[in-house]
């Protein structure tokens, strides 16, 4: 009964089941990735690790050693982010910033082992999230919302709008 | 052959066709959320709106008059980052912040005649870039995105992690 409740009274949900029900798709696309961040905001908490931090040591747990524009790049954000967040993840003893073959004006970012070590402890939480989240869709719809997804990154990168 | 160039260089497509190609479809959602809202706010900036401000005309434009707490729950903020985007958009001239029936308690949130005319000035921009979006997908891929999206939105919210 409570569940039933929560659900009709989430303002998302009433949004689309009631309010708009034929708004953009973009914009439910938008909504989806506004729940899946504060889901993953919420369980990332209870570790203390924010999802800005998360962004990076996703990144970083596939390379390390990349530099600091590099890491802008993948993680979509601007360089003057990516270094306060670095900074901070500095401070945290996640990270270490490293010149590499004498070359100081390139700055290079490294896992500490406790960055390297939250991956057992995030990884299964973001898969278990996942898993959450797609319960009830069949192989082919996740295939569909795949393919999908990638056709409306591609369409928007070839429109240079992206 | 530049477009191709553009399409293999973006690291969202890199990530996805080359890198980490089974990655989590929270993951893929979170990603065209991103990319769909870098594309909407450039838009946007050539109007001078923000994005912020675009989501709150957003629910204005549908209905006139909520309080400031129900403009929150409906953007998905929180009340102190609702209220400071209110107080800007009253700056730019496109909302009046109004108590109703004596009640200085509760401030309702109207628009003024220039945030009801950028309706017509910004829904045809969000249309065309959703088009341009979908580009490509078929009518029933489109519906099983859709399912998949207000699926995963409600398995999250009844999980309660949302």
């Amino acid at each position: 009964m409570k569940q039933k409740d929560d659900r009709t009274a989430h303002p998302v949900l009433r949004h689309w089941r009631e309010e708009v029900p034929d708004d953009r798709l973009a914009h439910l696309i938008r909504d989806a990735a506004r729940v899946l961040t504060k889901s993953m905001q919420t369980r990332l908490s209870e570790h203390s690790v924010s999802f800005g931090h998360w962004a990076f040591l996703r990144v970083l747990w596939v390379t390390e050693g990349l530099t600091q524009r590099e890491l802008s790049d993948q993680v979509g954000l601007m360089e003057p982010t990516t270094f306060t967040a670095l900074k901070a993840m500095e401070a945290l003893g996640l990270i270490e910033r490293r010149f590499k073959d004498g070359n100081r004006k390139k700055v290079h970012i490294y896992l500490t082992p406790k960055g390297r070590e939250l991956k057992h402890i995030l990884i299964p939480i973001a898969e278990e999230l996942n898993e959450i989240a797609v319960r009830g869709l069949s192989e082919s719809e996740i295939k569909t919302v795949h393919r999908a997804m990638l056709g409306i990154i591609q369409n928007l990168v070839e429109a240079g709008a992206a």
